[in-house]
């Protein structure tokens, strides 16, 4: 791919790079880059704090190295200066001040997981401390009088907790002004973002332009959404990909617990991880979604293809192979998985209770009424045996329990 | 005064240093302060970029210089930090950044000037640059986070410039942070300005509280008007006293100049000096003003005697009675003033013009047919002969032309 990619035309490289980004300013500025011949300086910014990486923060990278592969080289920036700080107002818990040795350790495993797929050899990763830190009050002063408050306030949120009298903070109005003087002092030729950086992005193609700069050109990718994503109306809904709402695909976790959590997405979702993760061609996207539509072809088929895919990305094919196979032994000829959720229930004193009881306890059915029309329809197993009767009762032990295709727990209960 | 004041009963100084304020925030809290028996830390802040002092800064110098008579310390800061950034949005060509030397002159003339009415030896000179120079970025953001935007647009101006949509720069909402830090940084007890800069020192206040020191006092002084003001139905109307304007007294003007300035202004203009200039006191300025409205006493003897004190004070009381001597000279008694306008006019080819006309060309009338009123009316006199007729004309010559009492213009008519 590389040998390939550096030899593509400047227009062909517009047409691939351009591919699946939401915003681009501005096209015809990237050409006269392109056509320059010589490597172009991409910027991405990157917040220490969070070195967890998930499938969506690679979609950005992706694009990275996208831009690698046709010989040009992402500047990969940390932000320990603001990592430094914290939150200053105290406000938010989850943004204590990080220590030297935290930044450097969250910067290594975000590096880590980055070269995943990052041409290492073709990323320089700096520091923005490194000149942020030596920037005096004064400096600031001059920094902060080449942007307009009313400007500012036009980025969304902002605009938006402006109006409902939420509370913005001074130092706040600061911080898109260092993410751009970022981009003034390491003279980028582009910046890649997610779209919802959009705003900070901008600001420092204008700040670049007030120092005299050529701006930067400025790149956004989509925000992938979780994988409990819904479909309505034919659009897909739902929250970005988070750590925190517990919606993500961990590009650290086991290979496994990948694979199991990209084949529980629906099949509208899956088109659009292909779209913003697969490195199948749009042309091969669109006629697997045709030929699915007809019924030409099974969805499973095209989502165990894509779990593999990304499985062997981030692991090994052979790591890719396995996990399919222990996943199809669990779900699809319904052997019991190794690693099914361990329940403990308590009896509180009574000798025996209901297996739909149990069922609903344990959270494998939504409730007790639900418990019982799955032993009624002959779904509930208790340690293989199926469960016939509405009425059944177990007692203390500890029990392989199945309500369903995908429904299982070690429930203990104890007296 | 000194000692007598050094004795004075907390109750008595609080009554006397809340004289002719403003805004106290809060009497409370100075009184305990006084009650403390140490000497305060009085803070006022200056720019060194506008070392010429006029009576209008003077008032809060009155006020200073009144808590050195009870014993406290006045801290003069010197704002060299903000004068060595200048307008750095380069939009005021009247705010260039100073040099090191410039604002080293600024502040010692500024000094200079200012111990005409401040006690040396209890004036501590202080420049912030000292403290705000070595703060870094970090520090700058964790003191921004310490202020909302919602509460920095509460200031008169931002708002007024929001709600018309004037561009409002970053770098400005920094500034009242640096003046309120300075009040950190110095501990201050009580700062002083004038009510035109209530918010700044409010935010000095809250920013303390927000540092855990116990919060300063305030306390403003009213802003004079320049000596053009006018009254309309009662009340004094006109701009503040300032340089730009040239309407100033400057401190350091000649003793003739400050006097006849100063008796050029209108009556109800004179007690509105009185009271915020003169070392009368309120009760004595009561009795004028009311002696002045039943005709007992000239208003002119008042306005006298009001001069002769300011120039007495910035010069000596010899120098005050000189320039009264010389202002009668030149306008009691008619004589040719020394230093009158002179004047160029030019005869375009015309071997003479009308008397009417010259008056109006120098400007001594607002127009040729009054210029003829005041030829009729007695009022006109060419180098001291007095002109009878409307159709008077005078030649190519150098001319002591006179329109009245106080009109007077050395013209010449070139041919």
């Amino acid at each position: 791919v590389s040998d390939a990619g550096k030899r593509a035309t400047p227009e062909v490289q517009l047409e691939e790079l351009c591919r699946g980004a939401v915003d681009v300013q501005r096209g015809d500025e990237l050409l006269a880059k392109l056509r320059s011949g010589r490597p172009l300086r991409v910027k991405a910014g990157f917040d220490p704090t969070k070195p967890d990486l998930h499938l969506g923060h690679t979609v950005l990278m992706q694009k990275m190295r996208q831009f690698q592969d046709f010989g040009h080289d992402v500047v990969f920036v940390v932000g320990n200066f603001t990592a430094s700080i914290g939150d200053p107002s105290g406000k938010s818990a989850t943004r204590p001040p990080l220590s030297d040795e935290e930044i450097a350790e969250g910067a290594r495993s975000y590096a880590e997981q980055a070269f995943k797929v990052l041409d290492e050899a073709r990323t320089e990763v700096v520091y923005n401390r490194d000149w942020l830190g030596p920037m005096g009050f004064a400096d600031v002063i001059r920094l902060a009088s080449r942007y307009t408050l009313a400007r500012m306030l036009e980025r969304d949120d902002f605009k938006r907790r402006y109006a409902a009298e939420q509370s913005i903070r001074i130092h706040e109005l600061l911080y898109p002004l260092v993410q751009a003087y970022d981009s003034v002092h390491l003279k980028a030729d582009v910046e890649l973002g997610g779209t919802d950086q959009l705003f900070n992005l901008l600001v420092g193609r204008e700040l670049m332009r007030d120092y005299g700069l050529p701006p930067q050109v400025i790149l956004t990718t989509p925000i992938l959404e979780g994988i409990n994503a819904r479909v309505e109306g034919g659009a897909i809904v739902g929250d970005k990909m988070s750590k925190s709402l517990d919606n993500y695909v961990g590009i650290t976790e086991p290979p496994r617990e990948m694979f199991g959590k990209l084949m529980s997405i629906n099949d509208a979702l899956m088109f659009r991880y292909y779209e913003l993760l697969s490195a199948r061609s749009k042309a091969e996207i669109d006629a697997d979604r045709a030929a699915a539509g007809r019924g030409e072809v099974n969805p499973k088929v095209l989502k165990v293809r894509l779990a593999e895919e990304i499985v062997g990305r981030f692991w090994s094919p052979g790591d890719a192979i396995a996990a399919a196979e222990a996943w199809e032994a669990q779900f699809s000829r319904r052997e019991v998985p190794d690693d099914m959720p361990e329940i403990t229930l308590a009896l509180e004193g009574q000798a025996e209770t209901l297996v739909a009881r149990v069922l609903a306890e344990a959270q494998l059915v939504p409730s007790v009424s639900e418990g019982r029309r799955r032993i009624k329809g002959g779904a509930v197993k208790i340690d293989d045996a199926k469960v016939a009767d509405i009425q059944a009762t177990l007692g203390p032990g500890t029990y392989v329990v199945r309500a369903g295709k995908r429904a299982w727990a070690r429930v203990t209960l104890e007296p």
